[in-house]
């Protein structure tokens, strides 16, 4: 049959570490889950000849990943992710671009007395730091000592926020499949996905992200909503606004929907006060904001 | 055949619920999921002879579950519970005891410009808060103001902890099925779930839930761990010294073993620094730890 | 503190192991999540003085699933569990009883040309059978050839059925609580766990599962059902009635309820057609059904 | 700030469907997931300006589902996407374009004695067949018979399969951070997902996916697999020579990893026989096979 083989990646997914930094008068605690991406010409013939010459083994990209991580201080997921990437095109000359894809799993200190804990840590939650790095063999992007061209993205998942006012929702089409009222006072609560790309890779990596993830909050918590995309917007604007180093931002916001109950069967009023929470469906809100 | 009826129940499960509380200069959140159990005399005749009379359907109770949430003040999910399992055995003569459960998911206010937004939310993460009201016709529990007994558990479920030292795990069985070698230093790093029961349903639940939380906490972080084992017993003990008014407690905590990656084959030695997390197979340690 | 240490357990969950029988004309694929209890009088001391003489380390457990796995046929899970949970109370003299819990993860061979392929296999789908033995120093039970007392139990987990017609619901309280409408032609549809004990350990297994579990599913199929509780009763009932062997079963029908959808704000009318998938709130029925 | 909106869409996901198809002799049961998304000009002031104008809400996209879907005959989830899809470009004027993701769940008839139950159902498992239909005002897409270009896409997700042999593994890179071995007889494991498109969306989409379906599962059970890649590719292949109507296709095939057990520790002899079964980490291998 006269088939060709179209664009292909592979690599390793869901390589999980734990890494404790013994500083002096106390431990640091860094949990990660690595992916890793390779492309080259190489690669091909796997998958059409099932020859597999030139083939780093996902396995011994999973080794790398720790071998690595014991001598890299992984100050931030960003660093790591570029180090492994970087790695990977010097190491193998047939490797023509590599992409490592870090979720940071966020640990703080237990308090006891007031005081946080040297070396004991309470999972901070289900919200994940995310940081990208790809270095490539050529292209336009800034380049790093090395010489290799690099590009970075951040972000972050999973950050449910919800606020109890300043939401409404309006002046949309009204038709024989509409039943929902307009509402000027509604609850909005969503699961923040967040990603932004950075004009290069020399930065403070964790200042930038802390900036980047207030930015959306303080905007998320102030924000006279109107609909959940202009809150999306101007949560991304804000982003742009604050930190010249972010070229470009994408925001999804899925509504978890608080539906109010309906009271009027058993004689009383809803006052926005008790609701139905939700999981499906949920409205799907994205976009991307970019600098003009 | 010649079969009977054994043990049985019914109710509602999963019913979630979100109250806005509007208070002059900001808003509470609550957001609970409830389960309900009812048990009597009557409904076994659903089963044996598909005879619904007197069977409250699941569908009222949900619909009580939020009609009683509009007027009740939710302070704590153990007063909403109690009060939920007594209405439905002073409202229907023939439930002869009501359960119900109640996981409440925590929120945090966002902070802005370093203070609390009066309206705004993010998640506080996985952790779980339980709290259980159970209310009989009639029993040896102690009696509430309506002159029913009650018991009263709480709980919590999902805290996700870890201790990079102070955790030695040695002097077991070695024999032709051991492979694990003996460690005076390990990472210890476990999932608690704790139940508890009070001893009388007159408290403050908010402040002793705090203080089992807190002294959960700073047992773990403090420990000398020889076992997870000894872990677990001091942390339910420590619990029961802290607060006369609970009267047992039992805690689950399933070890998450963070494995030493082997550096052997490529000439470098584990430091207690690198480690792969993972998430089965799990230790499986539970206990209940009782007053004498 | 005068406390103690109350019911108490530890073990090993989440071992999951893959065995390929190489049979000369094909391969036969065995794949179960092992789960392990071990009870003891020494293992207290690990709770009550971190004192780990005499513990069997968990890993060690994991380690005897598959080294054991290795020479047993594994031709059920049943088998496997009571030989594992015998094979703790013979090896080690401390261990006064051992439990053992699998689930089986079903595949089915791939058809290739109207034929079962003899080493490819695809999954067969969520459904897990459950088998467990516990096997005691002493006690009631009957006796293995071994001398030592033990019980068995099986059952089946996550058996998503739905019969779109034959159930009614009626003759439920009616109050100031209700909205449910009744209906004497309903979607039932249930997620069924169902778990049974066995009257001896000396049975073909696997017949006595697909005879439990055909029993079950015909049940349901045919029943005529006034009440998701007499449907689980009736398939108890049937099950008792089926197989001799059986000694009790105790069943989980939580109600996935399919709710109509409300076509009246488009003047359509709702005729037992479509219908909205919900997950939750679900009702929850259980019951124990037993020999009389 | 200089911010400009870029790629979005909104839509809503996660509407769940039940139908129930009441012939003469039997049911018919169809359960369906249903996203939906929209695009059109005016859509971008809800972003920039909070201004709905034009905005469909996504609560009446929902009620649109149940309202077609009692019409419609749902033949197959492909048909009714492209009916779905239709109805919001030729309803709606400022509506550039539409895309309807459906994910059909399988119901398989309950067996009693030996025949298909006409009313009654089992899940058959957690594979999911999915259709795609795009439906523009413009473009270069095959017209419908309305006059408005479509595009279709089909696939499947979570076919969940295994091969005890005929999967090799050799000839990849040997360095400094490789320590997997070698194999010329390994398990492969994989959860397929995998998507194509249509030349046209005037076919029998039940037959075209059943041919898909088959030729995978055909292809991964005979092949000699020399890589993973290889059998996906070839997997591929045979899909676009089994149909002539299939345009491309998208494989997804991350490597589950069936892992020898060690048992050197207990003088026995791996023998294929005794794996540990493993998710994470995993191999991810995709790729896309076109036409030439």
């Amino acid at each position: 049959v006269p088939s060709k083989l179209g664009p292909h990646s592979y690599g390793k997914s869901r390589i999980r570490l734990t890494k404790v930094k013994r500083l002096p008068d106390r431990h640091e605690l860094v949990e990660l889950t690595v992916n890793i991406t390779l492309h080259g010409a190489p690669f091909r013939r796997s998958y059409t000849h099932g020859d597999n010459t030139g083939l780093i083994a996902t396995d011994s990209m999973r080794n790398t990943v720790y071998v690595l991580a014991k001598d890299h201080p992984i100050d931030s997921p960003d660093a790591f992710a570029l180090h492994l990437a970087e790695h990977f095109v010097i190491t193998y000359p047939h490797v023509q671009s590599a992409h490592v894809g870090i979720e940071q799993h966020g640990w703080r200190r237990i308090e006891v007395g007031g005081a946080p804990h040297p070396t004991a840590f309470a999972s901070a939650g289900n919200e994940v730091r995310r940081a990208g790095a790809s270095v490539s063999r050529d292209g336009h992007f800034p380049r790093l000592p090395s010489g290799f061209p690099a590009s970075l993205t951040a972000g972050l998942d999973n950050l449910l926020v919800l606020k109890t006012t300043d939401s409404a929702f309006t002046g949309f089409v009204r038709d024989e499949y509409t039943t929902l009222p307009e509402t000027t006072d509604r609850i909005l609560a969503t699961n923040v996905a967040a990603g932004w790309t950075y004009n290069h890779p020399r930065l403070d990596f964790n200042a930038a992200f802390d900036r980047a993830r207030a930015t959306l909050l303080t905007t998320f918590a102030n924000h006279k909503s109107l609909a959940v995309q202009q809150t999306l917007y101007d949560m991304g604007d804000a982003v742009l606004a604050a930190d010249p180093d972010v070229f470009d931002i994408h925001i999804r916001m899925p509504n978890k929907h608080r539906v109010p109950f309906n009271f009027e069967p058993f004689n009383k009023e809803f006052a926005n006060d008790v609701y139905i929470t939700t999981d499906e469906p949920s409205g799907e809100i994205s976009a991307s904001i970019q600098r003009e």
